[in-house]
């Protein structure tokens, strides 16, 4: 099986789906929905931990609660503040052995989409 | 990137692929599942409590555990119980400070499907 | 076993200690944390839903999430929202439902501490 | 520290106060949680598979789940099905593969547990 | 709704894209992942349990952790382990007890799955 | 309510406790724990990323999963590896936001440990 078929969207059309997506949410969100997105946005903004590291963080809590979506998009965030593919391996090394062999799947997936990062560039 | 391509599947479709999917599970069932299914249909019946709010329990129950079908039938099902579009992303706002940003790709769906049910009034 | 041993403080105790314990948060909580907490409370207020629904969708959010704190908590609030039994025994039933035997555990203690604040009317 | 310091109750102690929070749950329960009840005890009865593995089935899904009741009970009932400490480990080791180091807390009170239940023979 | 459209890949299909994101892992795999997949084989090899009661077991912790690429892969296992229909669907009632309704859309794809994998002998 | 009752065990306490817990593991432990639990160690050490970073993506993994042993383990090794309030509170805030107000009663206990951790020095 050829890489380009293990995902139906490259990166770039993921990307273009989600806003897609987030225009519906904010399409019928109240105050608390917003607020709550604004305040999502924030939490990963240089502080006294660097947006780098906030990103790792971001990246290992998404493996653990096993999200595709979250996964992806912390992945691409990682890449875009310049982790290298061995500081990218250890975040998620941890998250694997936290959160176990049910972490496997989204693993296979995020290290499909590191790669398909890295040839992007 | 347009709405159509946002599902691989309308909500009918879906629905009828639900319905093919019951049917493989009731094919091997023993009495122990029969009686969950049963059971499962059970409590969202009128009692103390309306539908409408059962259904709204069954959304924001759905939505911190993170599962895509079971939004998708409650949110079908809080459409078909009346909820406005105010009371649906009022219940979702619950959900999505109770189970945090892991939840917004499945709130995302959420939302979009609700758009696509307003439409086919 | 007597009622007095089913848990280590009564509803009071625990209270005084919640507020104990917020006390060590914000004494900690930078302005996403303090951001947080604020819309934690915000979408519980009446609105389209009313609070007693909100915090029916809390408690039932809690208990497939099985968390005793947070179970508590809405358990207090249902009943100061004048919930009668019968009502929060059916959402119970929901999450109960939806989240498992693995839920029974805090669905014990959240019937015993049902009637400790009915009996403390 | 003394093993006699490890838990607050000992397992017949647990068991009392298992059965006390039951009494609250029946105390207030309607037919879906009744039966709920009813089901959770059926599907461990001998089948087409053995009790002695049904109680290993549940006690890897308590474990993964990280519920330290549901883990004890599972735990006394594989102890009574004749499980020897090799196998009961074996169980356990899939269980910590599965579920990741965030298992090892409750793998540890149910490793001390079955060191009680042997020496309660 | 035809049987053929239920899912996107076959069972070998999805075999052959599992080892083409396996190598996606290995390609950038320190140490540590290394071990865990070693470990991850190595659990469930005969032992004081046999290979056939531990593809069970990994089949319901994989259930009521929801994740379906784990599903399927010890639905073949427990298959190639000569599970009976009976047998396989009793495992998969502990699992729907222990997790609730929120596995009912995994157990349709592992019922589903099951009958491809009988059809195909 | 005083500070002295915030926890039953002190941090001291906590961790010969969690000696003597250990000791109850490998007292049955077959070699795929004992391995487990080696990879879980060393899958923390320095390596292209820091044990500082790599601690705080344990923190905020424990903080998503909610285990109190697992948070406090880390909140002792953080404190260990010289984060500052502003730092570990920034770490929290990513934990907090990603994992929703169920985390909260976590962040409590950390918040109040971290205090404990600070008077000790």
């Amino acid at each position: 099986m050829g890489d380009s078929e293990l995902f139906d969207l490259s990166v770039d059309e993921w990307q273009a789906q989600r806003e897609a997506f987030n225009e519906k949410v904010l399409g019928i969100a109240g105050l608390e929905i917003k607020r709550f997105f604004s305040l999502d946005g924030q939490c990963y903004r240089e502080g006294a931990l660097s947006a780098r590291t906030k990103e790792m963080l971001g990246l290992v809590a998404s493996l653990v609660l096993r999200c595709d979506d979250c996964i992806l998009y912390h992945t691409i965030r990682c890449k875009e503040e310049g982790l290298t593919t061995e500081e990218f391996q250890e975040a998620c090394a941890v998250g694997l052995v936290v959160g176990g062999s049910i972490v496997i799947p989204h693993l296979r997936r995020a290290a499909a989409r590191w790669e398909e990062l890295r040839q992007k560039q």
